[in-house]
């Protein structure tokens, strides 16, 4: 969930935040604050080149005017809320730290609200979320403490999926030193 | 080395990665595209308020009109240069990956430039880069890319920084739930 998305300022960064929720093994983002069919729009588009499934389902944006009510809601489903704060206890936090919990159970369960803010978050919001969680008590970005806690919850792992199944147009071979793109062979296949 | 600034377009994701180089404990960041004193402007405006010092010097923000010139400059000066890229080796290649290497020399050197791109980038930069390494090889953000490699080099302990050698103006006190923010009082003892 990104908080509080604002026109023209957020575009680009909360594009980024998608894209991070994406290509890190989200299910999906919902977005309050103003609609922005322009940032839906981008990430679409990035589904349908590069591919957006998980567990068989297109990655999802969605537009949720009242933040809250989406936050209580996923809590009587059984979610959990991680809010990522600087004002929190530290992801590094050995005794308090929530991710080893996370790790075991909601991972797996497909069951965790992660919740970044803009400029101003509604205090409603730390108290609703189970763990108000700061990747450095530094000003920096949503972006950046979103990936870092997506890279830690699977211990790296995620930077191993090769979106071989995720039926996008095209892929990229990595490589040493310059660029290569290749079609999705599989796509191809799936288009006859 | 933030390539490419682009205005008004890349206003906020280069601010973004200027934060996250400083959170993560880069002691500098040098761009280059446009000229933007409201890009520099923002990023010292963060220093004096929160602090900005790594090893007792300021964290820095400068322009470099000619960003080749400027990676020759540093492998020259002894740097390896780390290039960030979609179509790079994974950073999770365990054959390949320079990781290790870096955080046993570079980084307790300071010599490593880590180089995050904009939308194109020249040719040239991939060959002049001691490594091409991807933070998955799905798009997504450059301000993810250099924090997962911040992160990972420093085996995460960059978060455990405490900042009080940084001589800001507040810091915060982590909290599980709501805000505190604190003067920084070596910061007043400073002043007096």
């Amino acid at each position: 969930l990104r908080l509080g998305h604002r026109l023209p300022r957020d575009e680009r960064i909360s594009t980024h935040v998608a894209l991070v929720a994406r290509a890190f093994g989200a299910n999906s983002i919902v977005y309050s604050g103003q609609h922005d069919s322009g940032l839906e729009d981008s990430v679409k588009r990035i589904c349908e080149q590069w591919g957006g499934n998980v567990d068989g389902k297109q990655f999802a944006i969605a537009y949720e005017k009242n933040a809250i009510k989406l936050i209580k809601k996923r809590k009587t489903d059984g979610y959990t809320i991680l809010h990522l704060t600087m004002y929190g206890l530290s992801l590094n936090d050995k005794e308090k730290n929530p991710l080893e919990k996370i790790k075991n159970h909601e991972i797996k369960n497909k069951k965790l609200l992660i919740v970044v803010g803009s400029e101003q978050v509604p205090g409603e919001v730390y108290k609703l979320a189970d763990y108000n969680i700061s990747v450095t008590n530094q000003p920096h970005s949503e972006v950046a403490a979103l990936a870092i806690v997506l890279d830690r919850l699977q211990q790296g792992r995620e930077l191993d999926e090769n979106w071989n199944d995720f039926q996008g147009k095209i892929k990229i071979e990595p490589k040493e030193n310059g660029k290569k793109i290749i079609e999705n062979k599989k796509d191809e296949t799936n288009k006859k």
